[in-house]
């Protein structure tokens, strides 16, 4: 280790300049002046802003506990696993030019065929203040999704982005896409999108993605933001996954990355179905309204979603969902969580000993018609279903980089419960339950 | 980001040595001095080179689209997949030793069982001007694959390659090489290894490789370029894929890292089988000859490639294929393409505005022998099989670092089809193309 | 290359600072002063300690032939593999929080559905002398597991290991841990472990670890050491792979990362079963003394290890085994084994011509009692049945960075034998050996 040499170096700036000189080797380079920095990772730029180099990374491990209809038989599963750990590169090249990569080696993000990625892309910066991107990453949707994982409150997502999960993720494909922040006050995106599933031909499914937001109120602490999204895919002559389900906010009822709940987690189906033949459907919409409005360290924030996927065959009906959230967190130690246009950002704790504190409550709703289902099955009644969640939590950011967090949840459903799967000569039955609890525990680092 | 403190910096380097040391801390070694760079990666060295580490990366993005010959029903398909994302670390260790690591986040090289190494291997440096190299890497066979993929002209490289993709392909085994530059002029390397296919007896398949270079003219812009290669692998007792098969210069058709064309992709098979049976065949063959001239802006250069496969069970023929390829390139701005002995490099951009650009065609051509085809199959007819691949395309160097493409293919075949598969009580059925057309787009960048 | 453009500067390094600002450019940083280094990789780190990064890696490639019982049919096979390819990141983040994550490209860690860690885990350390870790890592358990895997003697650890395999690995799972060293001479560590296998409800495997060192003598070249520990997992209502089996000290009959010997290898099963249904066992309980003792460049060191999974079931009978092994080691060049409280480290070659050069022979033998087996099969006949294996090899650590080994390993089997497996007409039949003779060759590096 490096540390142990450094005993003797004086303190102060002026005296390790000269010290440095005397008693340690130089360290200079062959071109432009460099500035290197670490908190824990590395950044190196040039100080004529040509180029930059940055690396590192986050983790996120995780254990949860959970019952009733978060399990297949209702009894008490655990799970304990990596949610993200992503290998972080980016960087600047040639001014105007800059480059992403970020990759997931818990495999959460992408397969086996494709690569992990969570994004890597390449955008060109030099018609500003536009930047035009290319490559794999997710469109752009929803508020929620705008914030990093690394600091969106709680530790999953709300459940109407279940829903939709096409519509911000970037399913093995690749996009283009443009977007700016105008005016100090908007954010505008749009792109398109060659996702990574095969009509009858081998096209790969087209989409469409826009986002509009307007943030009369932009600093930390002082927030107000709408925000509208919409989302479009031709999913016509396609054979794919039509289902609208839900994790219900515990991600380990099925996850990877680690210890999930195995064959016992349930992650139900609300409508839609696993393999929609080809000629099912025509086209798969997505709409979101988003709104924010932070002051200090309280914040409120909701977003409501909408999905419509159009029949396109004489025996198969539209399927249909919405959902919302709305949130509410504020951060004890006083912290106003950060805000750039169109997202939220890191809460820097102020104070080095204790860090920051944060409560928040999230509740999630999500309602699906899916008119294909005309008798009940052991899972699904016929009729309108829906799923609600309570996620109330804690977050101790102990410093700009360790996080720790912990949140219990408690889901209810309607018109979609748990059934046990059959098993040698025991054969499948309904379980019943409408309702289960959990808690979600998160340490955090990122570098 | 790094970047925003740097504003009240003066600007020339002398100022600069001086302000630094007032508004910013130093940085130090304490060992030997140190030279820092970033082109966007990073490279770190001890003045007295005795060791150094860099770390940077390749990722290309390609979309095609392509119909005819290209498909198995003909119609037209697309794909949008990363063909390369590498994780490249290398560095010296101690002055004589050096070791490369390139990992391909696309999982376009390797797979689940191995890794995804393009390369990983340990060199000794200390006979020059001879280099040692153990580990992971590709055998040495060929000009084109000699050089870089990032700085090959076209896409892909050219289909007799497809050919004999053991040749130099690592195939997951590990090698033993010798290789050096004598002369200035004279290029040769010789190879042993072990692949990752075994013989009835669990004994890995074993291969030689030999190339050797003559360059009397090995200057950038000034190239006269002469090669030979041999490679030859025992198959007795193994069962092992013999095919003679070729994306025909459309990666789409057939690929991993994105998507592809799915199921309708089409990459003929010109000769032998996926999966010979142990017994079948003795020895494998591949010959090479290579040569290449360079003018200023102007280059052209060509392969011929055989390959042999010879039958050790009285029911079976030998296999035989040959093919060649002939490139002609310029560049408009003027730009001549780099060159060391054995291999071509970067184009480099003298125009920072407006970058370099090349326009490109090359000619591929194969020929496949198997006479234990004795009846028509849907895709095969009885006699010898050929493709020829036409490839006219552009690139723009807009710095060193970002490469973008665009590539029109059109290929040929002869008494090789395309036909559809089985599917449902739809029988397989000839569709009868022996052309098709399509072109790719690439955006690429090394850091 | 960066190298190419140091040939002008002047080598002493109060000179080096003049030129340097004079020549080259200068590199500072924004915040805290900052200490760089490179041995092949990277480190970074500020100059009070508050945070650091480390980025290199290991990489072991191995080239094996073996014969007898270490292949089903008993003639010879081979391998070329990597057994590791780490890449390794590391760091402090705000002084009292330390992260490691190492990554196995090789894939000989991990598997695919949880990503390829090694380790990947945050350290607490701010209550000195103990740290805290959480996160995906090894179970403490043992003397030669403590030990790197870079710097453990032989190629592959003690057989007696692989009968408690999950005693001493993670398995996808994460765990809790605090370990210290105390008053110099004493190491203790207690953790707690959620596996990734499921009971019957999706409840993971919990796992409880302790060890206990006590090294009077504790300096390299001075070591006395004496350990104890302790694994216990609770298996009840779990079905599992039950297996007490071993690879005899050849990582090639059966491993990814390359080539191994595929179907012919022989992995020999002594007890239990690969998947043992829910319900037939209730507790797994390992346990471990250890002792080593060191004088200048002479080392010894056993350890003893038991193992018992209690039955739960009325038919099934408990399995039980015992193993140990003793090895010798010398340094002829004269350089000792470093030594850490609780475990050995790096030789240090003292010649920087010749390196170091070590001999060793190990001694295994494993012994295992599985009452179920009442009749003969084809590869285990009933009685205890035991596996000894000698290892006698030389290692030539180039330098800090290179280390070549070459072993041969003589084993020995007693009521567990060969036997090749059914193929098409061919039934399954006893080969017979109970002796393989073999040898690995491996390079490797860090950096």
């Amino acid at each position: 280790m490096i540390r142990k040499h450094f005993a003797g170096f004086a303190a102060s700036a002026l005296a390790m300049a000269v010290t440095a000189q005397a008693f340690a080797g130089t360290v200079t380079t062959d071109g432009a002046d460099i500035v290197v920095k670490t908190k824990g990772g590395l950044e190196v730029a040039t100080t004529d802003k040509e180029f930059s180099f940055k690396l590192g990374g986050r983790l996120q491990a995780d254990y949860s506990q959970f019952d009733g209809v978060y399990t297949k038989n209702g009894d008490t599963a655990d799970a304990a696993y990596f949610r993200r750990a992503f290998l972080e590169l980016s960087g600047v090249l040639y001014t105007d030019w800059a480059y992403t990569i970020n990759y997931d080696f818990s495999h959460n993000a992408g397969d086996s065929d494709n690569g992990y990625f969570d994004e890597a892309s390449l955008a060109y910066n030099g018609f500003k203040p536009v930047s035009i991107k290319v490559g794999r990453f997710d469109p752009d949707f929803g508020l929620e999704k705008a914030t990093s994982s690394k600091w969106v409150t709680a530790p999953e997502r709300n459940i109407a982005y279940d829903m939709v999960d096409w519509a911000n993720s970037h399913q093995n494909g690749l996009g283009l896409q443009a977007s700016g922040v105008f005016a100090e006050s908007f954010y505008a995106s749009a792109g398109v999108f060659s996702k990574d599933t095969d009509d009858t031909d081998g096209n790969s499914i087209k989409q469409v993605n826009g986002r509009f937001v307007f943030a009369p109120m932009h600093d930390a602490g002082n927030v107000l933001h709408f925000g509208v999204n919409v989302a479009s895919r031709d999913v016509s002559d396609t054979a794919f996954d039509s289902r609208y389900r839900t994790r219900m906010g515990m991600r380990g009822v099925d996850t990877l990355g680690g210890n999930d709940a195995g064959t016992n987690g349930n992650r139900p189906v609300l409508g839609g179905a696993s393999a929609s033949p080809a000629g099912s459907y025509d086209r798969d919409t997505a709409l979101g309204l988003e709104a924010a409005f932070a002051m200090g360290p309280a914040s409120i924030q909701g977003e409501y979603i909408t999905r419509k996927t159009k029949a396109d065959a004489s025996n198969v009906e539209d399927l249909k969902g919405h959902g919302f959230y709305v949130q509410g967190a504020y951060t004890l130690t006083g912290e106003s969580r950060g805000y750039k246009v169109g997202k939220f950002d890191a809460i820097k704790p102020a104070n080095k000993a204790f860090g920051a504190w944060e409560l928040f409550y999230r509740y999630d709703s999500l309602t699906v018609e899916d008119n294909n289902v005309t008798t009940a099955s052991l899972t699904r009644d016929v009729g309108d279903a829906s799923v609600k969640v309570h996620n109330l939590g804690v977050n101790w950011y102990a410093n700009e980089a360790v996080k720790i967090s912990a949140t219990y949840l408690k889901a209810k459903t309607d018109k979609v419960t748990n059934a046990t799967a059959a098993a040698g000569a025991v054969p499948a039955a309904r379980t019943g339950d409408d309702s289960g609890d959990g808690f979600v525990l998160r340490a955090q680092y990122v570098f």
